[in-house]
């Protein structure tokens, strides 16, 4: 499944994953988050652009946080938002996927965003249907709300991407959260590193233009920022994990190995995470900490998302 | 339980079938739905009609997409809706049915919208409460709305019903959505053929003023709607269920079974689709099948039928 | 876990139980419920004051009832309402909670709502987060709006509270519906009873100003209000439980227990029944019983402790 065309057949154009945005889009997505950051700490927090619209949240993966997220923010747009939990032990494959989304499709949505534990599978439904298709998460592939929130969030703090540092660590083998922040922090002139456990590095990583660590020790050094991912325990199957105690040991983010970085770094997590696992406890809770407020990115993140995708005037010269 | 009386005790009146509908009041919801198919086409597909009106969803059995049909019809309508599933294996019978709806009752909703596995249930509530009930599914009694979607499905592909001939095949003794058809098709004038394996047919079912045919060959001949079941492998405790390959290769709807129609028939399904069960693939997704528009129109029937229950006022002289 | 200082930290405040609450407090409550409960009448039953404001429910315990009374009173008042079910199996103790409350907060909501099964869950999550929380419901603790809803409910019958006598039957070990009221009718110049088998009685209740009765016959004479108590069997690990029979024979109220009483004595429940178990149906749905009207003054009740926490000005005086 490539990405490489993200919308060139339908109407309707979608938001598939991080490959095929250029430069201008993701500041254009980073600008109007921005505002929505702004809106969302007013009393009233909420604009009329989306009333009458309809978003549906289709997830065959359980997710309560970003279900949550972009449904409060189709609800700060005005839209009406209907949430869809599909368990997926009464899914059969493509096919009911298909019949799902054409389902769907049949009630008029204008949003459809889309989770699925097959990689393209958002993709797939973009081409079925006549309305516009956000990827909240497909298999391993990609997050790409995930890494404009994450995005968001490096560029309040740091003002910039050009020549920031980066170490995204851990479990990079089964992580769609780390694909898209690796494609994105790349197109925006950052420097990637991947840090982690041989046996949790996907092959040939070494060609999407990062830097590979297997240690904390070298791969922390001198970063401005330390992307801890969440240990996928659920999608191990087959590989080699060590224990929960020698892998916080090794690769966890404590006092001692955040020291490593900048004095400044800032400490990110896509949640939930499993504290004394991949992180410990006063990391998380601590100063350099930005968990917290990625969190209110991602409604800001998708709020501009959505925007951008449905009202196109407003969105001058970008391919998104 | 009669179903012969409906609005007598209540000042709101409810639907709880198509039995007791007459042509006007038919005619006169399937006039509001294509102005709610109208709506539904546009950007802004909502009304502020029932702003402040309190809708809520009770579904006894789960049912993803008449649910989310129920919800987004309310919605647009601008009603606040509110769903509440329960669990069939927590309910015990008929008194816990009128505890929750008379807790629910006492939150002053203004239309219930309820499914439940005993016919009957229905009726029961509509006795019990203080608001406009619709039947969205009562055990092997009625599913109204459907056949009012299938009804305005057919009248927008062939523009009346009188002197149309309809085949409704397979599992026809476990279908609510066949005897509600049924009732329909032949107010308005249609002929209808029940077709199956003669242990899927109900006793009786030659009174109800339907021709029978056990074979495909036979019952498809020169249709002009073809009207295919699911197959309710679910309620098929007790009967005969022959192997799903001989099922397909005697009452499966495929091209060379097809061929017998008219060669304009629809093909309609009221979903979800076995697909290679009761329907091939290729005729689901042929030019002849308007499986998908008939979700369309679910959603615009049910905003037709919430209308004309809560809006007498536009309702000139029908008995709805 | 103390209550006794429930708003010095954050400039929201909060309702986290009773306890602190005092007679102004609780009058204006019951003013504002009031009016609430006027608004629910009408066919236009919803405000515009909480456009564009956020409320999460957040249960970590299933309580169908509760939480469909706080959505619907927050979307009657105009607020976008979030519904988040925690399954009790999937959470791994307080911190936990902590971060999926701080999780929540970072998405800027403005009403917190939770029910989780720690006593002190809410004053804990109050402390955290910068939005109102009111407490649905924290272990044996309290469940303030169920106190305010029974209030309301006896006020609007009777007029007052000084110099009733209200007898709280049952289960009243397990029950914070019992805590809540007890510390409400008291604040209220009520006389309390507390009625039921030694075994079902906290140690040292005594000591909260009511009378303690072990038979009903005692326990019910000239009462004006039966508060009857749902018998928590899935509470009762290591407690004595007599067999449903011998208990309903013993402290269910049947015709002849309730002759006891008044003869204009008030019966209520704060539901779910067990009918045959702690009531009998005759009794449920006899002429004395406001148990439905006890429902939709939990819609009013719940509406009217939102508009006070998050409207100070319209609340002159009160602590809350």
């Amino acid at each position: 499944m490539t990405n490489s065309a993200p919308f060139p057949v339908y109407p309707h154009r979608h938001l598939l994953g991080i490959a095929g945005l250029n430069v201008p889009d993701i500041l254009c997505l980073l600008d109007r988050a921005d505002e929505a950051v702004a809106l969302s700490r007013q009393r009233e927090k909420k604009k009329s652009v989306f009333r009458g619209l309809t978003q549906i949240n289709l997830f065959f993966e359980a997710s309560t946080r970003t279900q949550a997220s972009f449904e409060l923010a189709g609800k700060r747009l005005g839209a009406d938002v209907m949430n869809m939990s599909v368990a997926s032990s009464s899914v059969k494959k493509g096919e009911t996927l298909i019949d799902t989304a054409m389902t769907l499709n049949a009630m008029r949505p204008d949003i459809l965003v889309i989770r699925h534990q097959a990689a393209g599978a958002a993709a797939l439904l973009s081409q079925k249907v006549g309305c516009a298709v956000i990827n909240a998460g497909d298999g391993a592939h990609e997050h790409p709300t995930q890494a404009l929130l994450d995005a968001l969030t490096i560029r309040r703090a740091k003002g910039r991407f050009d020549g920031l540092t980066v170490a995204i660590c851990g479990d990079v083998l089964h992580s769609r959260v780390a694909r898209s922040n690796i494609i994105l922090l790349n197109t925006m002139g950052a420097h990637v590193r991947v840090v982690g456990p041989s046996t949790l590095m996907p092959a040939g990583i070494e060609h999407m233009g990062v830097d590979v660590h297997t240690s904390m020790e070298t791969g922390l050094k001198d970063v401005d920022v330390v992307m801890m991912l969440r240990l996928q325990r659920e999608r191990m199957a087959g590989a080699f994990v060590p224990s929960i105690r020698e892998y916080f040991r090794h690769f966890g983010l404590d006092a001692q190995k955040l020291s490593l970085a900048k004095p400044d770094a800032l400490v990110m997590h896509p949640g939930p995470m499993n504290r004394g696992v991949e992180i410990a406890s006063e990391i998380a809770d601590g100063p350099q900490s930005v968990i917290e407020e990625q969190v209110e990115m991602g409604v800001a993140a998708r709020m501009a998302v959505m925007e951008a995708l449905l009202d196109p005037a407003k969105n001058n010269g970008g391919a998104l």
